[in-house]
């Protein structure tokens, strides 16, 4: 059979998990109550196939060093990386053109495209593989392949699959798509078993995907091919990435995979399976993957509570106490804190949309916030001051930069720091502090092979991140991208 | 007449009113929605009254500073300030014969004392100054007056006064001191007008008082008065406070006025009085202070909410959704959160109560702590380092000190420090720093005339507040309260 290379899709802003997801740490990121991010298991599930070498990885460029750190923390095997980075998201059916497109002039033609998204939970690997040994059957004689999960109750949030005539024991050919139904229609759906849930994962080949675009979505493929003429590919160390150009993506119709191929293709086949698969949708759904205790309660972090039932309480941080709650979802992050009826945890969305519609940080952006070097932390701020817990990677290093209108005073709590301040280089150790005045232009590199942990009070009458003049950038970050650390 | 003193009794640790009110930081320091606390409302009441010159202020030692502060604020008339600080609470008996014998020794016998718990809040001025001028005049006749609040609701949660036979038009002897009655008891009382609502508020002559107290509870003060002659009178600057030796401060039973005194009284007169009066004895009783917007929600600090209705919503600091919630009480605190059903608010006290008997930090301190030079703030602690924002008063002065395993950086953020370090001694002016190694001594202070904002980066292997070594100190911390800043 072809080479198969996954491909994980990781788009999706989760805005009803807000707000642990956020727009500069998405779903995928959202950590599990094992640790392992979704990102991270669905890595897991991709390179765990048989005969898997490579993996291919659509994300948009914002969380691409995000991304590599979840990865790396379990390519353990060695596989291949390559990425696509979006400067924003598109909808599937760009992604899915540009990676077949990728994919047919890297691998060859005759390569099978698994489309994998990265914001769902499958809980049974092995009935997972075994649909993928099924799917790439179909996919060798040019079928479409989609993943019907088999339902387990009357869901109204998913879009269904029809099974038409079987195919085999395994499999049928799709008689229709069809959109999230009304209560009595998915209550039919679940009793018929005619009807199964649309998760969002293909497996096809990479002919046969270009063909179909260009039967029914020939302007996609066409705006896509045009992008990718303007692309650049990047090697890096351990992975290559394209950079989609930004203008010309643009052009491409913002359309999902569904409506542009699945929904018009005559040559869709579905394989149903029982997965174990939760789309993660809400909290209510994350509660469900944590036991209750006695009083139906779920909960992470310390709390006191009287009286209390069937909450799901997840404050990593701080002491929660609670009186006479019964069913409410209370989440808490440093910056913000969400307090929801858990049978209205969908409608957690309408709160980050009003956030987004003002413009509001909280919508974007965690008090944590990753960069390619590391991480830093606003841990306080007032008037004339700022303080930042800033983590530098292994290696990891700032851009050369300079500031106007602020000091930095710089105070090396666990690992080793090598600092420029102006013409002076000097190594900073534990404990150690240093003091970096207006003007000067100064850098921070850790040389170790611990993470540097560093405290950074900042001083003056201007604080503002874009008080930065940057001149070198081992990320490229100069000068695109000027106004972050 | 004779001369006035009103005496404000600021004990009470309001558990209901947890996160807010701790035991370092109890109920009388709470801040209402206009910005002042019940302590200095009810200075302002007190040293509003005719012919006022001179205050007594009962509380515990620990909370001098911090009393201090907030009577500074409004004490622009120069009334006179006398402390008499307790090493513990030891209730209101104890504390009235302190008072008493402490005014009866300063003032003369002849003065009255008017006792002003500070718990509680008073809206209608004029009234409560019309019913002093009533009881005053009932004092001088020997008579221990009360103040007794015309009920407005049948309340479940406070003691009642019984009306006996009218003294005046505006006063009656007490027939009798009823407790907490049940719900249809109180319903009775409301509607039969022979009873109102204790409140804790008392006018006598301290010659009365010390009648009384011979007659009736002689153990309470002979203990008081042998108390009396093993403790120290100190004159500050702007204030005189009486520290009570705990030693023998611990042997005087722990009784209530009511109990020690006023049920067994023969001589007890009550008028009675509609203050605008309320014990703001739970978050329920807070939240009448502030007007609720169109959906019945009042709300402090930012917020997003989504068909929430009733809700009671405190987070100064903190982004709060909401989701499908009514009737909820949501206060928010930098370590601490607590959500409640509003119906069920007076079961705060059970968190608390749980908190205490864990020993837990939360039920003590704030994560902002008050010192006789000022306030630090612990912005954050992790293995090996802690950080900490530190406001030191003009004039404020930390205890000249040294640490054995840690190493101290200071950041001026503003303002200006003159610091001691080791041997050298010099100033440290606006976004400068220094730097204290483990075994120097040193010491900061504020010399200016506008509060000095400094963040201290401590890092070391052992951060804990005991690793301390106080050599001087000018507010008498050396050594019995060698452990604190």
């Amino acid at each position: 059979m072809s080479t198969l290379i996954p491909c994980i899709i990781a788009g999706g802003a989760g805005t009803r998990l807000w707000p642990v997801s956020r727009e500069a740490m998405p779903k995928p990121f959202m950590r599990l109550p094992d640790g392992e991010s979704l990102l991270q298991k669905t890595f897991r599930r991709a390179t765990g196939l048989r005969d898997v070498g490579q993996l291919l990885t659509v994300t948009n460029r914002e969380v691409f060093f995000r991304t590599l750190d979840d990865y790396r923390q379990l390519n353990k095997g060695g596989v291949e990386l390559d990425f696509i980075l979006e400067p924003f998201g598109r909808n599937t059916a760009p992604a899915i053109a540009a990676a077949a497109l990728h994919v047919a002039q890297r691998y060859g033609e005759d390569a099978q495209l698994l489309v994998l998204p990265a914001d769902h939970l499958i809980k049974d690997i092995e009935a997972f593989a075994k649909a993928v040994d099924n799917a790439r059957q179909l996919a060798d004689e040019g079928w479409l392949v989609t993943f019907g999960i088999v339902p387990t109750k009357a869901e109204t949030g998913f879009g269904y699959i029809e099974k038409g005539p079987a195919l085999s024991s395994e499999a049928y050919e799709v008689a229709r798509f069809v959109e999230k139904p009304d209560a009595a229609t998915a209550q039919q759906y679940l009793d018929g078993g005619l009807h199964l849930w649309n998760g969002g994962m293909f497996c096809m080949r990479v002919d046969s995907v270009l063909r179909e675009f260009k039967a029914y979505a020939p302007d996609v493929l066409a705006a896509v091919s045009h992008c990718l003429e303007h692309s650049q590919v990047f090697q890096g160390k351990q992975e290559i990435h394209l950079e989609l150009d930004s203008t010309t993506f643009a052009l491409a119709p913002d359309i999902s995979i569904d409506y542009a191929l699945m929904e018009r293709s005559k040559k869709v086949a579905v394989v149903p399976c029982n997965l174990g698969w939760s789309d993660i949708g809400s909290w209510e759904a994350v509660r469900e993957l944590s036991p209750a205790d006695a009083n139906g309660n779920q909960c992470n972090g310390e709390n006191v509570l009287h009286d209390v039932h069937n909450c799901y309480i997840d404050s990593p941080k701080r002491l929660v106490g609670g009186v006479g709650l019964n069913d409410l979802i209370i989440i808490d992050t440093p910056d913000a804190l969400l307090i929801a009826d858990a049978k209205r945890s969908q409608d957690v969305k309408y709160i980050a949309q009003t956030l987004k519609r003002q413009g509001h940080d909280a919508y974007r952006l965690h008090r944590t916030v990753t960069r390619p070097w590391g991480t830093y932390t606003v841990l306080e701020e007032g008037r004339r001051f700022k303080i930042k817990r800033i983590v530098v990677k292994p290696q990891g290093t700032l851009s050369l930069q300079m500031h106007h209108h602020r000091s930095e005073h710089w105070i090396v709590v666990s690992g080793m720091a090598r600092v420029t301040n102006g013409d002076d280089e000097f190594l900073l150790d534990t404990n150690e502090s240093t003091f970096i005045k207006p003007g000067k232009t100064h850098r921070l590199v850790n040389p170790g092979v611990v993470d540097l942990v560093m405290i950074e009070v900042q001083s003056g009458e201007y604080l503002g991140e874009d008080d930065i003049v940057r001149f070198t950038d081992i990320y490229g970050r100069v000068p695109v991208d000027a106004s972050k650390n």
